[in-house]
């Protein structure tokens, strides 16, 4: 454990006092919502599109959050100060509160993590392997704290030496637990637009014009991505990070792609000048 | 808050000191399990079959149970003559525990709440009204925290002044968020099999034997349930309870009915000789 300091309903502690009582309605029922952003030298990137999803989880789940967003904003400034950590991963988790029964929504807790986090460019190269999964996120859309599936799958991952899961719907291709998925075939840049949750990269990389290539909403199938000239995923900490292989099985020329190389090269200068 | 002690990684603690960091797998990715079950006199009932059910929930969720079957029974005697309430609700919540990096499991750890409860015979009488709902439980089989549509419905639930959601899959009657389902029609009286958890109450249902009547699994739809003589569901908590009414149209005469009485009867005579 570092010695960074946690935001708790109005109070900024040392990380190992920020504790809830387990009447909470996360440690009763899974009951709760978060989002996560990075920070680079100081600066929280895109904080507004996260603040845009995090009110929109809540407002889902019937949770209020008694912060507006420029006193929600006040706060994280108020937290990286204290914390001096200019780079690094910010994450707030808004949960049902301390429930009388168990299991009506109560006041929520506003809870906010700093850790240290920088985005390391040599992952790119090495890109990643990933197992399908036949898995239909519920409530897609919200991010909520649901990750029963994908934590409960880490260890045969790690038997299997893959580096993470993709989630299809019967052959549909979804999301990965934790990025957005995109193919490139011929001279089209596409992801999946059913049943997942928007992340803030893919949409930046959906705001992207690369000549000769249109990038859009698309769905397609497990068959696709495994006959794609390219495909990466996206995320907050991950960038823009190339697929090798699905299920054993090398993509293209089973090395990181030309247009995933140029889209993570726009996304990274997006970000310096943010 | 009533002033009950709660047990929490080895310790008893007065329950406004039962608390977790926020760093626990259950309030970062509702990463847990749990089981319920009720003192009578007492007397933990049916604690062996929960037990069963606890231990197995933990192996499928990968989580280590630190105390033995005996031991935890130790440590549920010691809460119950501390707190001295013999008539309650005991729950025992395993969590994914104090995880670095908010995505791996950890040393899970082990919570056990006890509230005063008593069955209301009187309920009985009143029966329910139940909403359908479209939604499959993820994991059904496994006692896992996540009750996530349940709680986001509430409020859906009592804009209706209905009593409680009841799951099918498309038209395939599954489960109520914590109870199961039965339907009575001639001489059969029948529960859903497939995907759903298998409750011990439910279990103890399937054990009756009643004279010119077959209690068994099996499947059946929504429809079945609207065209039922009977319906009841049945939990720890509500023992038998009719359901009278599905979507707002009458089951049956829209009285409890006498099969589902008969058992009622059946099941508190089993408990209170237990």
């Amino acid at each position: 454990m570092t010695n960074t300091y946690t935001y708790i309903n109005g109070q900024i502690v040392p990380e190992n006092e920020a504790k809830l009582l387990v009447t909470d309605l996360a440690i009763q029922r899974g009951y709760g919502i978060f989002d996560f952003l990075k920070t680079v030298n100081g600066k929280p990137i895109f904080i507004q599109d996260y603040f845009d999803r995090f009110y929109n989880s809540a407002k889902e789940m019937n949770l209020e959050v008694d912060l507006s967003r420029e006193e929600l904003y006040e706060v994280i400034s108020s937290l990286l100060e204290k914390n001096n950590i200019p780079n690094a991963g910010l994450k707030f988790i808004l949960t049902g509160g301390y429930s009388d029964d168990g299991y009506q929504i109560a006041k929520p807790n506003l809870i906010i993590v700093q850790a240290p986090f920088a985005y390391n460019h040599s992952n790119f190269a090495k890109g990643l392997s990933i197992l399908s999964c036949n898995y239909q996120r519920q409530l897609p859309s919200v991010k909520t704290i649901d990750y029963l599936q994908a934590i409960r799958l880490q260890p045969m991952l790690k038997l299997k030496q893959a580096d993470d899961l993709l989630y299809h719907n019967n052959g549909e291709v979804r999301e990965c637990p934790r990025a957005n998925i995109f193919l490139v075939k011929d001279n089209q840049i596409i992801t999946p637009k059913t049943d997942i949750l928007r992340g803030i990269t893919r949409s930046k990389i959906l705001g992207i014009n690369i000549a000769g290539y249109t990038i859009e909403e698309q769905d397609f199938t497990l068959d696709d991505l495994a006959k794609a000239d390219e495909v990466f995923i996206t995320s907050s900490t991950k960038n823009v990070l190339p697929v090798l292989s699905l299920d054993g099985n090398l993509i293209g020329s089973g090395k990181p792609g030309m247009i995933s190389a140029v889209l993570s090269e726009k996304l990274l200068s997006m970000i310096s000048s943010y």
